[in-house]
């Protein structure tokens, strides 16, 4: 069992930093070294202290730092023989009646049998001593550490050097495995298929939140997390997100949706627009200019330009096609274990645009007082352009129920 | 509109701390504090900076810090008049056709007319400044500041004196107040329906997915949010919690719910026990000892004693009923915000137990190569001991379709 983990990838982006460890501690970062995924990492985040460490010498070698709880998870989701150091205590009893099957002798070997450490940071000193880092320069997730554990930890390691690398992690994640890429658009259909289920029950009166129950009923029903349901009507769309959801849906109103779910730890994020009847000319005339917009910036995504270069792209096509004062912060930015991976396609990133990274290409034109109109697709970066990995349809559509 | 904080604990616990305000940057204590909810909060936990400030002389008087894209959310959430200091760029275009709903000259005149701030740093020592704190000690979230932002707020703010306040924080919140007992209350009956709704598709041969998906269908049905849905069927509910979900119902499983949403940002947190046919003798024994236990320890929580003695009587309980070798790290915590809020009903935990605290109060058993047993129920204190707040059947129940 392989990790989702890019090795050539971190490899000479550690390289390039002088590297030599990296430790992951937010629930997307250990998933990302490690396999490790389990509920308890949403139940409580500002309390839960599970962390994945990796070598450079040995990128496919996780180290597992966690509660004894997580002994099960660890078992059916890690690579096989993953070195483990658990900490805490947890009551196990075993019975005497039956044989144990060979996840619960895992879990009695390590829990009810197995060394514990007494806390955290003891579980990590010797983790860290065990991949060989004691003495290496190791890139720490710093948003998510808790700074007296880090305190500590910096403390013990003395000949370790601690660097900030929340930023590191996401520039290896910027191109995705195949495994990513297939989990981004299991997540990518099954939000295409909300859309179309919470449409299925759109008419005049309908409440905001009745289409989000639908639209997130969807994404439960395929064992996948809500993670956010912009569902709004008419010119309160104009405003951007909101979160009152009792309005009502009127006969001349625009739906927008920009909604997102969680797939085995992997995001989408992605906008569509409708009507119930024709929209104005006007209304036609702006969405295809910003529609427009989007795809020629979709297919600047190629290798040999910048996130940058990709954004002017886009916003001139706007202004040329008929919305001669476009502006906007930033029209698109990568997906993955997080719903804003880099690179982000605005003025200010000159990141260059590379094979295997996936996006999500967004142009937004948002008026008070009249409504939002966002296209908003997944695109993968090809040798010859980004490609569209979306199934329905872009445009402005007139739903027939 | 009044915010959810708890004014006069707040008042004495910050005297007793020497603060003069608070820095909430978790979305729980920036709800505390202003009320303000947002979905963008859930959609990118790593890189979202919203802050609410009070000053302990005004502490119904919340400052919020936020990106610009919040202002609507704002409006909508926070009582009227807050004082906001936005910062970043979202551009918004302003309808010539219809003259602007209130909100909408409320987003107009914050996102496109309004001052912004350039950034976080900027625009919370503007607010910390307009709070009257430049001078004061803060206690801010530090499981949450990004240690960046921490790092510039305090060579900038070079007169205040800024500590870590998660503790805090949960200090405050440990005794709760009328309105969110209410949203308690409504966490716990929605939790409740779900566990029934699972129950109802319980046939030999159903997969825990499939319950588990009834289950999150009920909670997104209203509106609220799922956090965790532990159902787990037989020996594998031994192991604690665990994620493989293919697992088939056989008919003398035990099926174990730990479980628990989110409604207006506040959880629940319980668990119930099902079999389809009649348990054994010794699975009823042990179900009544732990069962014993749970209601003997929520009885006893009351004022006067200390969360360490509620374990002890509890525990005692249990070794007295007929387990007894019973052992536990803690056998319940505090409900909020949180999922774990303070106290926590375990050996070294000395906190006194006051009223209107709410605890999830569990004695679980768990057996490697059996199951696990586990009761769980959402328990107020009054001055006469501690109150059941579930209204289905604790016991372990043989589900009749």
């Amino acid at each position: 069992m392989s990790t989702l983990l890019n090795k050539p990838r971190a490899q000479w982006i550690m390289e390039q930093e002088g590297l030599d460890g990296l430790l992951g501690a937010s629930f997307e970062n250990v998933l990302y070294l490690s396999n490790l995924w389990s509920e308890n990492f949403f139940v409580l985040p500002r309390q839960t202290q599970v962390f994945a460490i990796v070598s450079r010498a040995k990128l496919d070698r996780p180290y597992v730092v966690a509660g004894v709880g997580e002994a099960a998870n660890i078992f059916e989701s890690c690579p096989r023989g993953t070195p483990v150091y658990l900490y805490g205590l947890h009551v196990r009893y075993v019975s005497k009646e039956k044989p144990l099957e060979e996840i619960e002798q895992y879990v009695k070997q390590h829990v009810v049998d197995g060394k514990r450490f007494a806390n955290v940071v003891d579980a990590t000193v010797a983790a860290v001593e065990a991949a060989g880092l004691s003495g290496g320069k190791i890139a720490y997730d710093e948003r998510v550490m808790f700074p007296d554990t880090m305190a500590e930890l910096r403390h013990r390691l003395g000949r370790a050097t601690l660097v900030p690398g929340y930023q590191t992690f996401r520039r290896i994640r910027a191109v995705k495995t195949a495994e990513e890429l297939r989990r981004l658009k299991k997540a990518l259909a099954l939000t295409e298929q909300a859309i179309q289920a919470a449409m299925s029950v759109a008419k005049v009166g309908v409440t905001e939140q009745e289409m989000i129950e639908e639209f997130e009923r969807t994404i439960v029903s395929a064992g996948a997390k809500p993670v956010f349901t912009q569902l709004v009507f008419g010119r309160r769309g104009g405003m951007g997100n909101v979160m009152k959801r009792d309005v009502k849906l009127a006969a001349g109103d625009i739906i927008r949706f920009d909604v997102g779910c969680m797939v085995e730890g992997y995001n989408s994020d992605i906008a569509r627009n409708f009507t119930l009847e024709e929209p104005s000319a006007e209304t036609r005339r702006l969405y295809n200019a910003v529609l427009h917009g989007e795809e020629v910036a979709a297919a600047a995504l190629r290798p040999g330009v910048t996130a940058r270069e990709v954004f002017e792209t886009g916003v001139k096509a706007i202004r040329e096609a008929g919305i001669p004062d476009y502006r906007r912060h930033h029209i698109g930015h990568g997906i993955g274990l997080e719903t804003y991976d880099i690179p982000t396609l605005m003025p200010s990133d000159e990141t260059p645009i590379e094979t295997g990274m996936v996006f999500e290409v967004e142009t937004p034109y948002y008026t008070l007082g009249y409504a939002g109109l966002q296209p908003e697709d997944t695109v993968l970066v090809t040798e010859s352009g980004g490609q569209f990995l979306n199934s329905i349809s872009r445009q402005l559509e007139v739903w027939h129920s």
